[in-house]
């Protein structure tokens, strides 16, 4: 069967996230207040052949560790559809 | 109040995705076959304050059409929390 899914890989808490940063200092100059605690990171979909949902979801957790994601400092979640 | 939203940001349908492809090559010598249509994009959380829900979404949605995404290829989908 094929399966679609959805991978969020995000920095993990306390490492530094320059991209958020920088957008939280862009937003006063454009005239927003009250936004905060900006986190950048990566959402990456995918299609695949498995034999079920839970094959699925180990395939791409699998890929995620070797590929997607650098689990030194970012952590993922999967979710199959 | 104060709500939590989440930003999804994909290229368009028929905009090349160079980092997508450049993961579908590298998929076969890590050993995995049968993933395809690879698409990334950026995942952005942040917080925010607002009335209700429905100003936080048009908030976040205004802050997407002016920083957060490039409308002219990409498009963008936003869930508030």
């Amino acid at each position: 069967m094929r399966f679609t899914a959805e991978v969020k890989v995000m920095l993990k808490d306390g490492i530094s996230d320059p991209q958020g940063q920088t957008i939280e200092r862009a937003l006063p100059a454009l005239g927003y207040t009250g936004v905060g605690e900006v986190r950048v990171g990566k959402r990456i979909e995918l299609k695949l052949d498995a034999e079920d949902a839970d094959d699925a979801r180990a395939k791409v957790e699998d890929l995620c560790d070797r590929l997607l994601a650098n689990t030194v400092i970012e952590s993922f979640e999967v979710e199959i559809s």
